[in-house]
């Protein structure tokens, strides 16, 4: 050991002692809050988020202590950094950074917040359930609030809204949200107005009916198999709203929930979760039980869930191999449908009310208006009294359709409800994500769709672990693709990939 | 407020946020202790074992730090202890004697001993289901390694196993057992005797089949149903060794499995844990969130499981209210038999090789060789390569049979892998204060068993709530014992009523 190093060993080894026990703590939390959202009685929700309050309030005064500030200051001095190895210069960099944005927080307001946002999922739940927007609402704006009080804390950079969006995705600014968003916008309304024009729409009557529940879970089960899930490393439940959460690569969680009059809903919500299961489940075992063992941002995160949902489940290729599957798991319901007929009704475009059940090009236009929404709230004081009116008007204005309930409109996401703001965005940002990868992976690799029409998934999934998955927060989003796809991310590879495939769909200029 | 309230106010308000932090910490931990049990991804155990670890270390660190010393210090100075409120008072009381107990292990000795525990019940899980001694046997002999090394710090009184005894029954200890278990030696054995040599067994014939298993599981959730059991404050679950733990009275979990062919394991099984359930979710609401929200011993707990699963569960009134609901569940299969008959085949005495699938009266002779084994093992030095060939030598001098593999024998239960040393006395203490409750039921209510065949369990479920659940800790079990039925602990009421019930199934005497 040299001198330089002897002189930080002790505080090194403590930094990696309180960090682990952070991530173990998170870890903690992560199982309560998959509790609470699966199956948790309701008698016993209110003390429960009680607790779960007190020890994310502890997980925070831990990262945000003198002692972790101590060792910081130490471990980030330039000669130090640059004799630390790889993991631990970029924990101390990333918790560096967390310490100078959360030591901002007075720990007791941030503890309110915890069990305000842990109390309010449930009562949105409960409030959705009853369409019952005026029982929430006095959640959101106490939340919105502690949001406006935080951006205020941590200093406003640009907008008080780029404060919100560089949580997820590192980085991300308003101005570039609004150019990325509206080189789509330019692209993809001519196209979703050429497909109203065209009329005829895919059949898709063979997808009306009955479909029993248990034969739904037993095919998500067995597709989330052929994409590589790991049932040793991770399981399947219900939830009112799907998530996934990897407590550790050993213990990745996805949730769904099954509608009996609907096949797809329940099957593409387990493909998408199960795309984030499989970067939580292949991240580098050395980086197990660091805080570095999870997607390097909610972008890149959801550019996974979006392309093994999207890109592969509903591709003509995929349901090439696993149509049968599906006829054979619901006998009788899907006679006399090829493949290639249920391909085109999967991919019915359609203005609809409910983000997480439309098609792929009006799925960002959900993004727009609810991007649009949050930088009303935090940059023109936007109150949770006027959220509904502001919502029906811009589906209205976006889609041509008015939701005929709050529980089919403003009550229909989770994310508020946990203060999830500048989340949202994420999702158009992974689908961008998710083209520009996959155009790559064809470019290295032409014959890749046959390939998955003959169900061979793994190469696919091996090559994401490679580009993707195991780095784990070692890559920053913008290294991750840049040095998959050698640029930076463009809009272009979207908006080229949907076009194709609904003009080929459409028979669009035919 | 007085002068002297005022002096300790400060104490006082920091006292109940620090032991109100330690209940939320022990919330959480025995929900993670659920999720390893029922359902956690085998890959993931390793590392969740680890985190419960830590988190239970930070519990125990909090219990027996400094600020908890001085605080415990001030508050039970007498003039101060006897200024307190009930609940206070009894708080400071429990907390000093666990303190005076704990501060006498050092914190990394107790966390290395929490992850070995934990990853312990794991590879017991794994033992048993391969009949594998040899691959558990390191974990528990390091387990009692540890508890050795305990019982030296906490320091020995009467015998080395009196002091872990005193973890399980306050004040219990092994010559009070000696005689207790002596007492009913003394009249069950030659019971059992007249049983074997009576020769005639009831028919057991129908309870011979494959009984489907989501049948067994709508039985067993209608009859905790029926109990009183509170499906919005509680589960039901699957494990491999059945549970209950009490997160909170609004989150009360139990566990059972199902054995297609075994009819009344699963069912016993659920009305066993359905009685510690009842406790649990029915302590006094003043009292939840603090330590003392939870059962006074182990006895005290037991004595509602075995009340509920045996006094009540396999008694002929309650079949002759349930015998016909059982029937229509397993349509065909009961055909032919009475509820008398029923009542009679679940009450079959016979030795047997597994403990939780015994009768009520050689039961306790399964609980007298744990007793007597834990005692080689604490006061005479067994070591856990010798306890195979002990444990079979005693099941074939009490029982006359030997177990044919270690499955069924010494891995049989989870206890020892969870360093439950000094819990099995328990079972038969639970016995015995559960006949001489439900003995003082009957008392006062003399046709008990008559409302019971009508279906009111409610009356026996609320007395119960008065006179035990609701006292939480607020009671030792001395207190409960006898303020209930005027006498303290006594063997003879559980020799009296198992007696009486099995001379009249066995017509012994005629």
């Amino acid at each position: 050991m040299g001198e330089l190093q002897a002189s930080f060993a002790a505080e090194l080894e403590r930094f990696r002692e309180l960090t682990r026990q952070i991530k173990q703590y998170e870890e903690i939390l992560a199982t309560i809050y998959w509790d609470m959202r699966t199956g948790a009685p309701r008698k016993g929700i209110e003390l429960r988020s009680e607790a779960y309050g007190t020890l994310s309030a502890e997980t925070f005064r831990l990262s945000t202590s003198p002692e972790m500030g101590d060792l910081l200051e130490r471990l980030t001095q330039p000669d130090v950094l640059a004799a630390l190895g790889a993991v631990d210069r970029k924990q101390a960099e990333e918790f560096h950074k967390d310490y100078e944005r959360n030591r901002k927080l007075p720990p007791e307001l941030y503890r309110e917040y915890v069990v305000l946002t842990s109390q309010a999922e449930s009562a949105w739940e409960e409030a959705k359930a009853n369409n019952d927007y005026p029982g929430f609402a006095p959640y959101l704006e106490k939340i919105i609030e502690y949001n406006r009080k935080f951006i205020e804390l941590w200093g406003i950079k640009g907008s008080p809204y780029d404060t919100l969006l560089d949580m997820y995705e590192p980085g991300m600014t308003t101005s570039e949200l609004d150019r990325l968003f509206g080189e789509l916008r330019k692209r993809l309304v001519p196209l979703a107005d050429a497909i109203a024009a065209r009329g005829d729409k895919p059949d898709t009557a063979f997808l009306q009916g009955t479909f029993d529940v248990v034969s739904q879970k037993s095919f998500s089960k067995f597709i989330l198999q052929q994409m590589g899930f790991d049932f040793d490393a991770g399981r399947l439940d219900e939830s009112v709203h799907p998530f996934a959460t990897g407590l550790s690569p050993g213990d990745v969680r996805i949730t769904t929930r099954y509608l009996p009059h609907d096949l797809t809903s329940a099957l593409f919500g387990s493909i998408h979760e199960g795309g984030h299961a499989l970067y939580e489940q292949n991240i580098a075992p050395e980086l197990a039980g660091t805080p570095l063992c999870t997607g390097t941002s909610m972008g890149i995160h959801e550019s996974q869930s979006r392309l093994w949902e999207n890109m592969v489940g509903r591709s003509l290729g995929f349901w090439k191999r696993y149509f049968p599957d599906l006829q054979k798991q619901f006998p009788g319901q899907l006679d006399g449908v090829t493949a290639e007929q249920f391909y085109r009704g999967i991919n019915v475009v359609e203005p609809s009310l409910i983000r997480i059940e439309a098609d792929e090009l009006t799925y960002n236009l959900h993004i727009m208006i609810r991007y649009e929404i949050e930088k009303m709230i935090f940059n023109d004081g936007l109150t949770a009294a006027e959220l509904p009116a502001v919502w029906n008007a811009k589906y209205k204005e976006a889609l041509g359709i008015e939701p005929g309930s709050d529980a089919e409109g403003v009550l229909q996401d989770v994310h508020w409800s946990g203060g999830s703001f500048g989340y949202f965005p994420s999702y158009s940002l992974g689908n961008m994500y998710a083209a520009q990868i996959m155009n790559k992976a064809k470019a290295l690799r032409p014959d890749l769709e046959e390939r998955i029409a003959d169900g061979e998934l793994a190469p696919l999934k091996e090559w994401l672990t490679e580009g993707v998955y195991r780095h784990g927060k070692m890559k920053n989003p913008s290294e991750i693709i840049e040095d998959i796809t050698g640029e930076p991310l463009k809009s272009s590879y979207l908006c080229d990939y949907l076009e194709r495939k609904y003009r080929e769909i459409y028979r669009l200029g035919e």
